[in-house]
């Protein structure tokens, strides 16, 4: 069925033998990656004969032991490099690739299953035992805050389109944010917290967005929204939504990271009503994978052929 | 802080006063629907001096007692009409117009809710008591079955658009349905359900309709797939369904209507792990209310001016 030409067998050849890329997958290699990097017409070698690293399945600073000089390009598996570069490893001799931009739609995806269902009043409904009146309300032209209106946050945006949301977009530079009625800073955060049905956390986490949604920003929140954090559990203060919650000082939170993380048994938040909780989900391994894939099968192609890579990662800018 | 001629005082007036078409609300009065016809210039009267109804509130056979010979024209509050059909109200000398289309976006968007949250699972997790590892799946690309893609149909459509869902449109007479990869009519039902991520019955409940969906097709579909019925609970075998979900040969029903209805405390429809049942929810009073007032003020504000009007009942068609 394969042979030495067809780009696809186990020695890989986009041209005549002996031509095509030689590119090592590892430490682990799901098939969904090796078939990629195949289907690209290059050749699977071992990490010693490699031109080019997929880098899958180990720490960041077990790369190095894998960077030999002949190794011109490594693909990483992330979307965010903060690992690579601490351990020191993203040097500007060879070409670093991320996976940013590839998983935002599985997470904004998520973020809006549970907008919807917050509106819909699914968790309580999805815990009935008996016909109930809820009293749903419509995402048609919901206020919605997104504090890190990044690659998750415009995807957001992109699905929110048909709702004709009102959307405001917070970013470090207030930059303009395709689809966003109004874009702004950090600072202006406490301004706008009043007019909205959905607070979307989606911001990077960093030193200054630690328990960046406290006890004072839910205060400011209508009674009847929701807050729904997709980034990082540390961006809010597990202790004031509990106590917003349990005050009615919020409408409810819709929480897929945690803090602690994972949420231990018997944490208050389990059992409030107006909670739901979902364990990290937005963006698993197995959603991810086929995406990885994706851009392993583009970048190599691109690679192959000396056109530019998708996903560059500029070690002095830090993404 | 009004006048006889501001057009949203007790007597109303978009003209001179005396000129302001004669609207009455009943036998209730909701006030967005009162306000709807103030705010187009017209003037709230009691029945019997009105050349035009804003029927609310009462049923099909009571509009009678309203329709004097000086009503030229009746505003329906539903989207169907049977009741009134069969009340043999619907008579060719005044115009009828119901709510067809308002209310189609509401329940589509109850629809994607459902889908959404059977993709990453909420429905479980929203019982969760404990950290889990889910397998959430993407609506990206799901292969979606519309079992009637009439108004609600078309709205999940255009709600689905981001998600570059694979739809396949059932219609009685197989149109084209903008949006659909393939449109084709119930007899082809079978042959579609097998490639199905997601079957969804949004089509009107008729004798051809009842139990469209039962144990044979619920057995074609894939055990991954979920069942949406957002339409009837007649036109699905309930205990098929039980069976169905009981057996892995679903991977989930998602109902908001169900039969019999409500569904009694106790039905096994209630503990089924991979079931969502919410109370015939997608479009309650709350949200109808909105979307009828809307059309109450269009309608009033064309009928006044003598424009065509949104809605119009054909009585000779039945909708």
């Amino acid at each position: 069925m394969s042979g030495p030409d067809d780009g696809i067998d186990g020695t890989g050849a986009a041209g005549p033998a002996g031509t095509a890329l030689r590119v090592h997958v590892g430490p682990k290699a799901p098939e969904p990656l090796v078939e990629a990097v195949r289907g690209a017409g290059a050749a699977i070698v071992p990490a010693d004969e490699a031109e080019a690293l997929v880098w899958f399945g180990g720490p960041a600073d077990e790369l190095r032991t894998y960077l030999h000089p002949g190794v011109r390009w490594v693909q990483l598996p992330s979307a965010g490099v903060e690992s690579y570069l601490a351990a020191g490893v993203l040097t500007g001799d060879r070409v670093f690739t991320s996976a940013a931009g590839c998983y935002a739609h599985s997470v904004a995806e998520h973020t809006l299953a549970m907008m919807l269902a917050a509106a819909r009043r699914l968790p309580e409904l999805a815990r009935a035992r008996t016909w109930t009146s809820p009293e749903p309300v419509s995402l048609r032209g919901a206020r919605v805050v997104i504090v890190g209106a990044g690659g998750i946050g415009q995807a957001l945006i992109a699905l929110l389109g048909p709702f004709d949301a009102d959307i405001v977009a917070i970013t470090r530079s207030g930059r303009a944010v395709p689809g966003a009625r109004v874009c702004t800073t950090p600072d202006r955060l406490h301004d706008v917290l009043a007019d909205a049905d959905f607070v979307v956390v989606a911001a990077p986490s960093t030193a200054r967005t630690s328990a960046l949604v406290g006890a004072r920003e839910l205060a400011l929140m209508p009674s009847t929204a929701w807050l729904v954090n997709v980034a990082r559990g540390t961006l809010v203060d597990t202790d004031a939504v509990v106590a917003a919650l349990r005050s009615g000082e919020i409408g409810g939170a819709a929480l897929d990271v945690t803090d602690p993380e994972p949420l231990p048994d018997g944490h208050p938040l389990w059992s409030e009503r107006r909670a739901l909780i979902t364990p990290h989900s937005a963006n698993p391994l197995s959603l991810r994978l086929p995406r990885l894939a994706e851009r392993v099968g583009h970048n190599t192609a691109r690679f192959a052929r000396g056109e530019p890579l998708e996903g560059v990662v500029d070690p002095s800018a830090g993404y």
